[in-house]
């Protein structure tokens, strides 16, 4: 059986890391059909659009996407995307790997980041010359939607090793929204409650003092859509910075995977940027496909490169991403 | 002429700290009236209600107010005493201090937080069985008193002197809440551009990640009430922790100075908890009555006794608090 796979470079190094990414899947034993897509500021300059319907439409139909990364349109381009492949969940490993500098070098967590809600869901109103607001959003059936898919997660084995306890943290604002946050802990704890897997919760702000001051508390998180959004990016920070993290939006029966960095125009076009968040998204594709070993083999080639391979420059190396793919493929 | 402070000791360390603070003050040649003042845990269990009326009238008609720290109820005592002292901004710097254990040692940066809107302002519903709402709020005239300020606390040279440039950062999250922190952003960004303060800005998803690979890229930091929450724990994390950080309410001719820290209830009660960001608190709360340069003689005092005086527990040594607080007291 083939998967139809949608690949969207999009702008700056996305043109760059994903077909890098492609190459690696391509090297495996598995049967992809590719189906390129377009999205991104370029686009929207040709055509006045960033994401395309056909793209959109091409995505929702698809097994699975990988995209790389969008500019100035990055918002417009992703959260339609989103959308598109019926995304409940983002998934978001944050792991330092042996080799790379890293603030925490002992950082090995997952943010399981509400993919549909929040602030997101936003309606906003201009309701004078003064006053905007915005209609936050959470409801019992995202939340516990998530909470499901956090406890499979879990009892699959999925979450990192570590000293941390098993199970998961939840990381809200319950005191101060709650109804919204107070609703989103209440039904997060009790799937975990009826599924007996054990959940521990944490103010959002607390969380973001005790994650650099001892990332080895944690394991699997479990957020709501902003707070995913900023505190996997703060745990970013620990390991190393974005160039490394690689992401999932899985939906139902569909999932988008793209790398966390942006385009990084400053060394976009030069063939000199990292691949290695882009191929680790698809070696999360590729799992997600059914392929786990495969997966796993991506993964392993990857951290053998960091450990002892070429570098690209953000890692102090001077390896170009073509001889930083070409090291993945070699060891798979 | 004698300036009138209420004094809440609230819960936990509150009780402890608190008296060490106002221990320091009273050693200096300012006039001071303490107030004494309940809130927090305690009064609620005794009363029914975490913030007496009185409390809060108190608060709302002292020349200033010092607070401790309240337990469960903290969210309902110290959200109506901001509102009581009339604060749209709550200062909040985080320095690491030479001697101090610190994940980044070179942190010195200053939050501007929004202290009256976004989710805090916060209208929630629960509109049926399954969905909940919160209606965030940013208004221009808010935004701009908080840029006002920013713009005066960035001319009067009170941000961190470093690498960075002068004048401030805006973090904001604009390219999702597009209307209400595209406001936000553009009203900051506009007085500053009036005042001919130089100002740059960050999404505070990037910025999470950016604060801990380096912080000496930042000075002052300008934002919504909820970000400045979340991101300036976050630079708890990266100074050490919570134990040392002041914080100021600032009100049009009001403030409320509170450490940063919780009730630490595992210490609470034995007479070794940290003093240091009590006093430090103070030092802000007698700069803000006028006295600016009693207020750097609190601080040098904190300084010398953190390089090399005696410590409490939680940076490794065995002090008491009144130990500490003497040490501090003799320094003036
Ligand atoms: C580009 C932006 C809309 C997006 C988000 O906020 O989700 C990005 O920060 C991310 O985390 O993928
Ligand atoms: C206790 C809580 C309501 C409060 C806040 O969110 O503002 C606290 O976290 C703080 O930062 O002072």
């Amino acid at each position: 059986m083939s998967h139809e796979v949608v690949v969207i470079e999009g702008d700056g190094i996305g043109k760059e890391v994903v077909p890098a990414a492609v190459e690696v899947l391509e090297a495996l034993p598995v049967d992809f059909e590719f189906v390129a897509a377009d999205a991104g500021d370029a686009v929207k300059e040709r055509t006045g659009e960033a994401l395309p319907a056909e793209t959109y439409d091409l995505a929702a139909d698809a097994d699975a996407t990988l995209f790389g990364a969008a500019g100035e349109t990055a918002a417009d381009v992703i959260l339609p995307l989103r959308e598109a492949v019926d995304s409940f969940v983002n998934v978001r490993p944050a792991t330092a790997y042996p080799g790379v500098d890293a603030l925490r070098p002992e950082t090995d967590v997952v943010f399981l980041r509400e993919n549909t809600e929040g602030v997101y869901a936003g309606h906003e109103d201009r309701l004078s010359e003064d006053l905007s607001t915005l209609t936050r959003v959470v409801t019992s059936s995202a939340s516990r939607e998530l909470a499901e898919y956090a406890c499979e997660f879990v009892e699959d084995g999925r979450g990192p090793a570590g000293d941390h306890d098993e199970g998961f943290t939840v990381a809200h604002k319950a005191n101060v929204m709650r109804e919204t946050d107070g609703r989103f802990r209440e039904e997060v704890l009790a799937v975990a409650a009826e599924r007996g897997v054990d959940a521990d919760e944490e103010l959002m702000d607390a969380f973001a003092t005790k994650l650099p001051l001892d990332p080895t508390q944690y394991g699997v998180i479990v957020c709501p859509n902003l707070a995913g959004d900023v505190l996997s990016d703060l745990a970013a920070g620990l390991v190393g910075g974005l160039g490394l993290l690689p992401s999932a939006n899985v939906g139902h029966d569909n999932a988008l995977f793209e790398p966390v960095h942006g385009t990084a125009p400053d060394i976009a076009g030069e063939g000199v940027a990292n691949p290695t968040a882009a191929i680790l998204s698809a070696a999360m594709l590729v799992e997600y496909l059914g392929h786990v070993e495969e997966g796993q083999r991506v993964r392993d080639a990857v951290e053998g490169v960091l450990s002892d391979g070429p570098r690209t420059g953000d890692l102090g190396g001077s390896a170009t991403t073509d001889e930083v793919t070409a090291a993945v493929v070699d060891r798979l």
